[in-house]
């Protein structure tokens, strides 16, 4: 198991001396020590409305946002992402959860076709600060970027802001980064990821969410993952766990992204929730058992059908 | 009849403690103890300029502002909504009622088909708070997010910094969410309205006003209701009134939304005051009784034909 | 003569306890202790630019602004309403008007045509309480909603604030509305006009402008004004002068508007000031025998043809 | 020559007292003591980019924006106006200059066939009053707005906050105005260019920059100026000295605009600093022979000539 | 080679008296006491995305951030450009670099033919002033201009703020002005770029980076751009370096930049840093012999090729 300790934290420049312990803190505690990220993401309600909790396929446990809250407490995980909102109406309830808040999100109603996508931010950093001083255990901040939309210049000024004020008072900071819009020929470009993970880096954030490049047949997608996972420098990378597929595929391309391609973690939202509250607690701790456990996919998959546990 | 204390009300973490008590109050001032929410909308004249309150089947008492407020003052109600001006011009004539101030509002001049719905926010919350500080019983604030809009993220991001900025000074909040505008096919789709439910979910109000769902031949409009009421989460659900139709069949789509679609109580305007003074107070009065006094149908009609009384 | 004293002002809960006496003051100012308002409109230039001041059938005088200054001082008027310019440059020799600043004004360069309307904001609040820090007599501000146009949101929302603001100073504040834009198809329809006085009573203005409405067979102009008279609730409703016609042709009108119609007074430019001094002194002298004095018309006409004087 | 004292000043009533005496200082200097005002336009380099400065008929001096502050401190001239970063770098070399800051500019790449025109305000009030604070001599502000552009909104409210700025610190401020934009069908007309001298005194600027009128058959362009020299009333009319013509000719029209049309003064930027830096100096002198020594046009031009000396 | 001492450095009148020593400090440590500036520019990890630091011809040193700051700091410049995030996480490794942060930038994904460019500024100048508190050597900050952009009122006004606020704090400013857009015919136009180079003087920067003019059978690239240097007056003009071209060419267009075309020095990106580290480091130390040592282009190349070293 990767293990790293305060001296191994790598603290950014912007973070000042008064805010450094905080930092290293939340650096720690998201990384559960091991400098590797396990992201729950849980900022779908807004992105994809109801459609990715409810529906054929979808276990009857998700339709209640509690839901999430029951898996980030029971499972094994890094940081729960979601919206400001949703976690200052059950951090309450579930006070150990490492939460990180989701600064900006949109509905899917707009397609691309109509309208190159802008996701706003919708709170102030500062009405962060207050949940944490409230006693919410907020370790960071995230937000999503489009690039190549005609919008980009506003998530970018944004984000740009953000990350100095998150640093600024201790918060670490996750960029989601997807190249979308009208200039967007293939999303799914190595070429193109590396760059997202390029302008992560010189926003400054701490880690960086990406989609998975497509693979071709010289290349797997774990493989062509390294230009980016290089690109991105000493913004961590993970990659979006996408569309739910069967745990062995899921949990074998995971290992193959940290191992192959050079991310340091996942951020996994829909694979987890859309499952019974039993099996995501299950699938936590094995997309952990990877990501923070260096298990091997085999092992992984042992805990995720229930025969290995894995806790930290 | 539901009641809730002090210990019942869960109050979200983006509350401060000094706050805490008058949250805690406001909850309950609101809810008139039951934690159902009886909410009269006044907020049409702008909406709906003057349609609403004059013209053929409307009564002559409603051509003149203050009908809305000897309603809500003689009646039986939670909260009566309205926009800023019109509550300081007459709230001190009715000092009793408590008031949500709805921060924003548009005419219905420029229709979807000319432009995509914006309803911009008129005030700032420090104005809502001056004249909480001037005496005025203000509870809570209100505004409308039209998802789906070319506009959405300028009203998601003027509603979420609101709800941050209600909380941190101890007002509830009630957002209405209507999906609306040139991406939207099917405004009363109830997959759609549980996507609208929540998002309400994520961005912390206390309670969500939507239109209900169109029902058809395999679910009633309440059975459809209950995947929003479910993906609200902890933010209550209540339906809009829509255009005025007779008292029975309102009061049973009322009763229906409670007790089969999961609501948390009615929002209702046009209903009530098209109506003649008396009328509109029975009226008050027997929607209160279903929605804070778990009154059935039949009784309810009682109230309103005045064969009965119904006071809190 | 209607008279109003100290306590018949009705004061807005938005004016807090330590502006209360400052907002009584003006308000008895600017309706010169009757509640009825004559409001001299002396902001065209800026709106119609130099048309309505050279031209033929236009006084010589009127060519340079102080013309406007002297017809307010010598004539008799509730308010003098203009920009804030051309108040600072005027009003150190013309100290005894009351001032209403206009906060917005646009040129009619650009015509709807070609886009719909929107009239910017000037100014800050705080730049009128200097003007009257600075001792000039400053009872208000005022400012023009299109109501319809493709820009109302930013229109509504400039006046929702400005209208907390001021109150919060003590100052009154009257709005012009005017239904405008692509939208709207016709700009005097009763209804309309009755929607535009609504919306002003939901803002919390204390005055409303709206153009009269447009007579026909069933009901003149006058009659057709109580729809609005009384939409607008306690914001008293005012009529704009349009452009110029004979004397008596205006008083009858004005007369019936308060009368016939609700109105409380009037809001008058052009017809006043394209006269010369003496006539448009006299005539400010006729309209406030009306609006102040409850003159009939033919004493008001009295008055403007020099044959009887009015002062207050 | 025309004098002025102290008294004689028009104060407007947005300069506080406690500034009084800096905007009397300021106003004296900037009119040397007489009233009138000689402008040294030299905010070209944006608006013109190098077609002023470079070019067949253009000296070489003037390729180096240094001759310009050698024109203004070897001449004669009342204040010389240029951006902020130009002023703040030469104005330690050149102390005793009275400098007019421009606020807003932009470059003429884009022309009014493709989109209306906009300058944007480039800097705050508070980085002039800091250019004050550390010494150098600023007496005023300048601004350009563009009347009927479909930008209009967004320059009248730049400018008209930045006047009340200005004066509540003492400096004085002079506008551009020009009509121009698809809606303008012809910006040399005289009655709209009396507008666009309206709208500088609603916006209470101290001195109003406009093209001079076209004249015809009828009036002279001259005679024609009078309706804007008196619509603007105690704003200042100054014309705008254009493309370079021959000295005798562009003395004449100054002396003109000034006896006949009741301008106060001249805006000359490229009839003076495309000429080599002695004849340009000799300009200055001229100019301003007529503008604050009230020569005659053939005196002024033996100062142009060097057979006669002009200084204040 | 070209010297400066304290006494030599022009402090611009923005700079208040508090600052003037750290000004001076940053303008000798930028210039390495030269006057002259050798500009490392390393922001196109946003600008140009992964294309320029991956690919075939690039060195596989490139793939990696790092890079940067190792050419940084064992080759010889005078400052780095980059992003504050890039800076901020590399500068606590490489704290002897003297760094400018570039406060806008956008990918080159949305095309110009789709619309024309803004680059939106980033971070407000205060985050800067925290990296400086924070230890971080910052000498100042940087930002690009796309002249006859649509949006150019955007950046010049962002510009024109942040240079004021850059001097207001001591630190220098160098501008990146591209002239670019639907409007633009002719990017490389001499004359265009000369009125490009005049108007970073007017914004009062103090150094602009352009590009290079083309040159044609009358005169070479060289001997056109002195036209520009000319315009900028007191602003220093540097020249981008563009694509990787061979060393030789290379520095033979510096030389003759400087020596025929009056620049102050280079701003290079591309050119060094796609070369392997040790390659990349002996070019720094080459193109300073030029820019900061005087060095004839043959040295110079001896220098690059090892034969020779160069240092300060």
């Amino acid at each position: 198991m990767p293990t790293i300790n305060r001296d191994l934290v790598r603290v950014p420049a912007d973070v000042p001396a008064e805010f450094r312990d905080t930092y290293i803190n939340n650096y720690l505690a998201a990384t559960q020590n091991t400098g590797r990220l396990m992201l729950f993401a849980c900022d779908q309600k807004i992105e994809h409305m109801n459609d990715d909790f409810f529906g054929e396929g979808i276990s009857a446990d998700d339709a209640e946002p509690e839901h999430l809250f029951k898996i980030g407490s029971q499972g094994v995980i890094g940081i729960l992402a979601g919206q400001r909102g949703l976690v200052a109406q059950f951090a309450p309830d579930y006070p150990d959860i490492n939460y990180l808040v989701k600064m900006n999100s949109k509905t899917h109603l707009v397609k691309t076709s109509q309208d190159d996508p802008y996701s706003p931010q919708l709170y102030g950093i500062e009405t962060v600060l207050d949940l944490r001083d409230n006693g919410v255990n907020v370790v960071g901040v995230g937000y999503t970027i489009y690039l190549g939309s005609e919008h980009e210049s506003m998530m970018m000024t944004e984000a740009g802001q953000l990350i100095a004020d998150a640093h600024a008072n201790g918060l670490i900071v996750v960029l989601w980064i997807y190249p979308r819009g009208e200039a967007v020929a293939d999303e799914k470009d190595a070429h193109l990821i590396a760059g997202a993970a390029g302008t992560a880096a010189c926003l400054g954030a701490d880690f960086v969410k990406c989609n998975p490049p497509k693979g071709d047949d010289n290349a797997s997608s774990a493989e062509k993952l390294v230009e980016a996972s290089k690109a991105s420098g000493r913004t961590g990378l993970v990659c979006a766990g996408g569309s739910t597929v069967d745990a062995a595929t899921f949990l074998t391309q995971l290992h193959e992204q940290i191992h192959v391609g050079g991310a340091v973690g996942n951020a996994t939202g829909r694979n987890i929730h859309q499952r019974s509250l039993d099996e995501a607690v299950r699938l936590t701790k094995a997309i952990s058992a990877i990501t923070l456990g260096d298990y091997e996919v085999d092992r992984a998959l042992a805990v995720f059908n229930g025969t290995e546990d894995f806790s930290l």
